[in-house]
């Protein structure tokens, strides 16, 4: 047997699916996370341009329908070729990319780059000040994929800080009742209708269906333990680098599920934008410009703070 | 509106349902736990008859259909009124006591009472010595009822004592490829063909799907959470009283879950032992009469040891 040129053949390297398949991309606005303020005090030993929270504008691409589209995009950037990959487990691809936090430059700039297939176009209705919030609201849908959450369930919220006041609000639109907890009154304040405010432990001896870990704290976990039913969920949202787990002998007598959650799906995040059902804009509590990135980071871990943007266009009249 | 006498009625106080709905039992065989170990550790803080792997035959009971049958039981008996109850997790009945556990006397003893709604008729084709296994069979039964296992998942059984070798044996049945570590060649060495034996850390760097910790020590988490695979589930058989779980950052990272998981279904675990799906009695190191409990209980905890029986009927012999 012998295969002809031009006809069908065999390649036992798979080729780059996107050999310089990558858009460049002029950020409109940048939002700054924990994870960024993490990743400064040593976290990943990342080395590289800050930031994976962003809505920009494509400048050029290999693919020319996308240039002069307003984008978002995936901040994991798997090989799509792996075992993970195939499983449908991109996000968790052992090659991948992070933008801004793993082997890849981030957002804090001028311009970014990132694979075609990581991109998401804007709809109109979105302006660029909601879709900035497209990640972490993505993380917050995640949950959705994950569990199960029926009308009929009650669901506790600790911590609502940046990634808990969008769990918060997506949750509520399940029809759950959603309860938030958080030390922090004015944070408290910045919750909307459908979400019953409580103060630390405010729930005292009652227990939820579902609790959602977003402190950012190691006590977390053990408030989360304390506050579940038995045979409930625990879904931990916020990484923490030191200190230990509490003693899981409550997990195992009481059946609880712990659901660690990380990035999610934006197409959700997007919808829920478009169609008004989650209106993260109030969360907005300051506005840098670029060269003054710094400054906008000490700002985001001031408590008094929710998100922090860092926005090109204010450099002009700076 | 009247409502006569013997006609229609209300009763605004629930009656129990079972009063005096007890059998009386008769104990053909006893099995020993670790929990029963734990118990005389001070765990629970318990006080009264050890004991809750069990089979016996009914002597006496306000029902006579049962009189006369070779039974096994539920060890949990709920209060099957409560929220908690209708909401159809009787298991986690707050109100519950649990045979030889929490609240009621254990099987360690010539007889022993149960309600008859936590009773289970034993099928002839099941010996006495296979059905005291009931009870920790169902519970790795318990396993199925809350994860999927696939037949192409590779399943990873930490810890191969008496709970151990049965969850290994009940996950192998599902045709997902299993694997069990221990450092206990010899327990090792009672595992069927269709199970893996892994030396301590014996799969090296390779991840597993599901990682099923039955160590009973509070390093089998930390373990399992270096042997699972990215978006994994860890699930959580035995209780461990000190210490503490590990930093749970890695659990947000890679999308792990973590299900703690207790008592499981009865007519699973009999209807394996009746098919000749699992056979258990391999595990029988030794067998004591009822007299020689404090024997018993120190044999149990000796690691050359496995299932220890405490059988009645040695008595006379003795």
């Amino acid at each position: 047997l012998v295969l002809e040129e031009g006809g069908p053949r065999f390649e036992p390297n798979y080729p780059d699916p996107s050999p310089d398949g990558e858009a460049l991309i002029r950020l409109s606005i940048g939002g700054i996370c924990a994870t960024d303020l993490e990743l400064v005090a040593g976290y990943m030993d990342f080395e590289g341009v800050l930031g994976h929270e962003w809505v920009g504008v494509v400048e050029a691409s290999p693919d020319p329908d996308w240039i002069g589209a307003r984008v978002v995009g995936d901040i994991n950037c798997p090989c799509r070729r792996c075992a993970t990959c195939i499983a449908g487990r991109s996000n968790h691809c052992p090659h991948r990319s992070v933008l801004g936090i793993l082997g890849r430059d981030g957002v804090f700039a001028d311009q970014l780059r990132l694979p075609l297939d990581c991109l998401h176009r804007v709809p109109d209705a979105v302006t660029d000040e909601a879709a900035v919030f497209v990640e972490p609201l993505a993380a917050a849908c995640r949950i959705l994929q994950q569990i199960a959450v029926r009308a009929t369930d009650r669901v506790l919220v600790l911590g609502v800080g940046r990634l808990g006041q969008l769990c918060a609000r997506v949750l509520a639109l399940t029809g759950a009742e959603v309860y938030a907890s958080s030390r922090n009154p004015a944070r408290l304040a910045m919750l909307p209708n459908n979400i019953e405010p409580l103060g630390e432990r405010g729930w005292g001896a009652e227990r939820f269906d579902i609790v959602v870990d977003c402190t950012g704290s190691v006590a977390g976990l053990e408030l989360a333990t304390g506050a579940v039913r038995p045979g409930g969920t625990i879904v931990l949202k916020t990484t923490v680098h030191e200190g230990k787990a509490p003693n899981p002998t409550p997990w195992v007598v009481d059946e609880i599920t712990v659901v660690g959650s990380r990035c999610g799906p934006f197409p959700e995040a997007l919808e829920y934008l478009e169609e008004g059902l989650v209106d993260p804009t109030p969360l907005i509590t300051a506005r840098f410009p670029l060269e003054s990135g710094v400054l906008a980071l000490a700002t985001a871990a001031e408590r008094e703070h929710v998100k922090v943007l860092l926005d090109p266009s204010l450099e002009e009249s700076a």
